[in-house]
């Protein structure tokens, strides 16, 4: 009994070594080889949805879906059964992005149409900086989170103020052009000045009177300046970052009173006067 | 006499603290009752323009418009009557605001269809942050405000050129492209160069003719370089802002070993940690 | 015949002074009439150039053109006249723009139609700054001439490489989509690249084929990352003008060596080491 | 034999300084002349595709374009018997665009058609900067290329979060709106999410649900706040590059009087005077 629990022990330490690991030779290629598989499901289920191949193509494109499902759930199970703590990763946010990863093709079973909602699966991706391990590239996109972090309660107040003035905007339009202009309602002109302030300009709806482009011209305007707030947002905390890389550095923090920020140079704490040890 | 009077003092005193305070648990309920109330009329002058529902349920939108503007309509009073001096209440921007929010339903009496303009009310949210008393989050309101400000007349200048430039592009269109395109008047083609400058580009006028279109290229290779104007103003404002508040000045310099570069609020020199007097 | 001359040059004296003057009350009162005029004038053929409004008041219109283009005319005369050196006002921008201002309807009695070329009186408005002699208006347009200027060299290299890439990708389109989805020849493949580049999208030509659709979407996002350069290159003049304000100061120069930028506090040249003298 | 040879050298040495040489007089007219030729040739591929001018003119067009072909494939040819080593320059990137620069035409003989390929011609004008050697404009080529290739890793994965986003959102709109409203496939969901989160709008799909302009709108603030990502990341690096040139440094400390902030290229302390030892 105790030498079939060792096996079954060894087993799943061989397991977690391939699907957690990334050090060693089979690790790195079940990783690989999984990217592979989440890149060819979402384009087979891309691919599904569009007329011509999918009229032709549907059940080969099922049957691989399938097999690529089935191949996820071992994985998921494995991934369960092999770790010390499964309760942590079955919650975890790579853990129900797994489980959401097959679910839909066991609904698709009962609910015809279901399989489509597969295409979470490209969610799966955001494992690759995992796998990578690139001290580089991981360096980078916490930079990227970390300039975005900060920036991003100014931008949040910035689009409460938008989204008021939106609310103004689109309710004057909706006086001003009126339904034969496509301003069939309040939410339609609001509607109309997001896409207007954001300068994506479909030209769905687009002012007809004169007055209308009057006013128009002048959200424009406004938009100019506005969508420079939040670009000087971020970009002001990106400069902050890069410049505080050159100068000033959080390595070198107090250990009498724990404040963090000195120069590279610094002998004695700026805070306590107490000298800093490098 | 004198005892009614207090007993109107002390009903007085007790609204106010309710209307205006946000500290006691009273007054933060009233708040987010407000701020409900406002957000739920809002979204019903909204529905009430969108044809399905307002055919449907017109009359209910109708009644609950009435019982939230009857509420704003007693909060108003209760203000006016609360507060130590009603008319710099009335004459300030949230007085106006509140107004504002009451009196289309009652013009809406004697002209119907004036009701829509209740949907200035959206202006009251700009409360929250007095409401919300979240100091990162008005600091971080005055920090837009600031970097807005400190851009303003540099925007201004900017599109005052802009303008001048709006126009003799839009006049050269109206010449090159005329009626057949759309630019059926010069008003016409400055509201397209305004489209096509500000990168919104409806697409409801575009150049059609072969120098036109030339013509077109080289205004949005221009849009190109302009766009990035008040981006770089408002940007240079806010790196500006955020690189003072954790700053180094020369101005601190040490009186014992006489280094200079030390941050605005550093207390002790980080060379030789002596006390600094500034 | 002394004396006469002597009161024309008292004449030319004051003319001068009125026109050219801001100090004065006459010669500012004269500034904002001129400014209005040509404010009045431009809206004037704007207006002109609108069918309903042109069918109706067309006689009107023009009798106030006229009217205007003769004050501009003696204006222009006098200018002339008043001054020391009157060629160099003739060959100056603001005077060819003056003269550009009222020949179009001199020109428009032999050739109809040439009296909407006045609208090039627009231009006449960049003399505001000059009028309204705010120092800090005319500081931050000052501002605002050096960041373009200093970036403008930068950005012309980027808009070079842009073309060039601009043709081939705008051939590539025409190769893979063709005719039928309105790329009708390369030229017409190169507007439809810069109009996406630079994020204006009209959809007056748009991919119709799948290939065409996924090329376009590369230049998009291609187009997201270039939009940014010239965002860049001007935000970072913005910022190096606005820190060099703060704490380096070129007014600081050494009077031995020449060398310019220095500290607010330096006390040496950090070139020479002479002494500097404020 | 030895004569001819020498004489052959002499040839070689001539064609060399010709063609590769910007200092003679004769290198510089020979490089005006082929720039010259390079824009006409492109200008000739593009009017050829232009319904009006190729049904008049294309035989004429044909012609010149061979006589161009032929001048740039004598150039290829002296080029590579004219360098030391020929191998070298065949395979690089200069030598293969002069390559492609004449193959298309001599393919065209085989299968008709294949002359439009000719366009990559354009990619000979990168060679303009070699050719005016202006030490300023390489400078500003440098500066730029250096600024993106710092900012190249950042972007990447910006962009590869982006994609993923743009999988789901595409996804979703997908099956909000349907095939009605022109969202006939994942793939096509996709293309609409790019055109939208860019801020390019053509409008050729647009949202026509109540739900799917909703969700729309959303995702318009969100390309709102994203388009500042690689803005404010390309900003930084040109920030920190036209920093970094007359950047401030602490390691350049007096020997002297020990005060710290210097200019990188400082060469004399600015508080003493004294001589700085780096």
């Amino acid at each position: 009994m105790k030498k079939k629990k060792s096996q079954y022990e060894i087993f799943r330490e061989k397991v977690k070594i391939v699907l957690y690991g990334t050090n060693t030779m089979l690790g790195r290629m079940f990783d690989l080889v999984l990217l592979g598989l989440i890149l060819l499901s979402v384009l087979l289920i891309m691919l599904d949805t569009v007329q011509g191949i999918s009229s032709k193509y549907h059940y080969q494109l099922w049957i691989c879906e399938w097999i690529i499902t089935i191949f996820f759930t071992i994985e998921y199970v494995l991934r369960i059964i092999s770790i010390q703590k499964p309760v942590k990763y079955i919650f975890s946010f790579y853990g129900i992005i797994d489980l959401l990863a097959v679910l839909p093709m066991y609904l698709s079973i009962f609910f015809p149409g279901a399989s489509i909602l597969s295409i979470v699966r490209a969610l799966r991706f955001l494992r690759l900086f995992k796998i990578l391990q690139l001290p580089q590239i991981s360096h980078q996109s916490f930079q990227l989170k970390e300039a975005i972090d900060a920036s991003k309660e100014k931008i949040l107040v910035f689009i409460y103020f938008v989204l008021i003035s939106t609310v103004i905007i689109g309710s004057l339009m909706y006086l001003v052009e009126g339904k034969d202009s496509g301003f069939t309602s309040i939410p339609m002109g609001i509607y109309w000045t997001i896409v207007t302030l954001t300068t994506v300009g479909y030209g769905d709806i687009s002012p007809q009177t004169p007055l209308g482009q009057f006013i128009a011209a002048l959200v424009m305007i406004l938009g100019y300046g506005i969508i420079a707030v939040p670009t000087g947002i971020v970009t002001a905390e990106f400069a902050k970052k890069s410049l505080r890389d050159n100068t000033v550095s959080t390595k070198n923090s107090c250990q009498i009173c724990g404040s963090k920020l000195h120069f590279d140079n610094a002998k004695f704490c700026h805070e306590c006067g107490s000298e800093l040890h490098h």
